[in-house]
């Protein structure tokens, strides 16, 4: 059993307040806790439904879980059907953790992405990519926001992270920065360097102007229908697939 | 002023039954009702709040709108932020129109993708790259749904769609049936054809057999990363961007 103040902490990391105040934010569903388990985070604690003890053996060894009922997986869950298990994973000190180099690879920068669909799913497309690193401006959506979480898909467990000033990382890096801005070079017949920056802005106002002036290679993504603008998530995947494309004709 | 039985006949359109009942759909926000007004749709009505009737005038010629108040429009809009203006939209007839021939192009087409977001997302990329025609499984989401609607931006406006036997329109489709599937040509190397069919399943479940049996041309998009799969809007784009670069390159 878990107690009604314990209970009121786990229903509270739907909130970033919450979240940054006890360090530990939300995983649910058995794939996605199982990713994270195997991952370089720390599980403070999982809970899971009495149907799923069975499955859940390899788990089980964990010195910190307990099943509980359905019943509270329903009240601790963000999803409208509870999930048969939630782990409680601590945020990594990112600040504090040795920064990871971004020489000879490329990452992603994010200046102030705001939808968590749209996070999620650019984390997730990101890991399919091996891109393994993430720079978020401060104004960025928070990535263990449950809706960002659900949208990895576990790949969260599997990215580097770091929220900070964006514009000095950009001004800092010695290597391309990519931009998806109008009139810049067509996307399809870009040569990418074997390193680089791509940014991608917030999905109503796009690349901040000061951060626009930090772009090194403007590139566009050619239009041929109607639609006025893409979405973000969509337009950070077709970047990833022509750098990834480009690696893989460089290497024939 | 709107009568309490307009407004509730307004709200149940949040609900595919209702929607099927009247006929009609809602479009919510200036720039997409702009969109419809200026596409094939037929237009019912269009409902604006008083602050927005200056920015309107182009909109007021037509015969069919009102001014009503903000607390009206928050009533039937199913936004968290009400909009200053919706539309109430006739759903096109597709089953009596003339169908489109999908000859000398490409199309999409949808096994069961349920997720409005992804959906919408779809409709808006195809519409960036050109795409004009997309036909969907009877179990596919509804377009008409209000989170499909606004993913969209607008784009929904311009594509034609069709809800049919999915399985029948790729047996007489005539033309290569590009479908994702594990195992097949390295998207990177396909050279696409100069019109086709691109098929792409549910978000949980894939292509079904039926359906992947139809599939002439097996592609995979390379993993490079640990993700175990692509979101589907995404999977979409990227053959969607696939298809436009090779068509760029044929005509250099």
């Amino acid at each position: 059993m878990l107690s009604k103040s314990r209970i009121s902490l786990l229903q509270s990391l739907q909130q970033k307040k919450f979240r940054k105040q006890h360090g530990v934010f939300l995983v649910e569903g058995y794939k996605s806790v199982i990713e994270f388990v195997n991952s370089a985070y720390q599980i403070e604690a999982i809970y899971y439904s009495p149907a799923s003890g069975s499955k859940l053996s390899k788990l089980l060894h964990n010195k910190n879980t307990a099943e509980v009922s359905l019943t509270i997986l329903e009240k601790i869950s963000s999803l409208k059907t509870a999930p048969d298990v939630v782990a409680v994973v601590k945020i990594p000190d990112w600040d504090n953790l040795k920064p990871v180099s971004l020489k000879n690879k490329f990452s992603l920068a994010l200046d102030g992405v705001q939808d968590p669909g749209n996070m999620g799913t650019i984390i997730r497309t990101a890991d399919w990519y091996g891109i393994q690193d993430i720079i978020c401006s401060e104004d960025t959506v928070d990535v263990y926001n449950p809706k960002v979480v659900q949208a990895t898909m576990g790949s969260l467990s599997r990215i580097n992270l770091r929220y900070t000033d964006l514009a000095s990382v950009l001004t800092d890096a010695q290597m391309p920065v990519y931009g998806a801005l109008l009139n810049g070079e067509n996307i399809y017949s870009t040569t990418f360097a074997s390193e680089g920056l791509v940014v991608m802005g917030n999905e109503g106002n796009g690349l901040r102007p000061e951060i626009t002036r930090l772009v090194t290679e403007a590139i566009t993504i050619p239009r041929v229908g109607e639609a006025e603008s893409l979405n973000v998530a969509i337009a950070t995947a077709i970047f990833c697939s022509e750098i990834s494309r480009n690696k893989l004709a460089g290497n024939k």
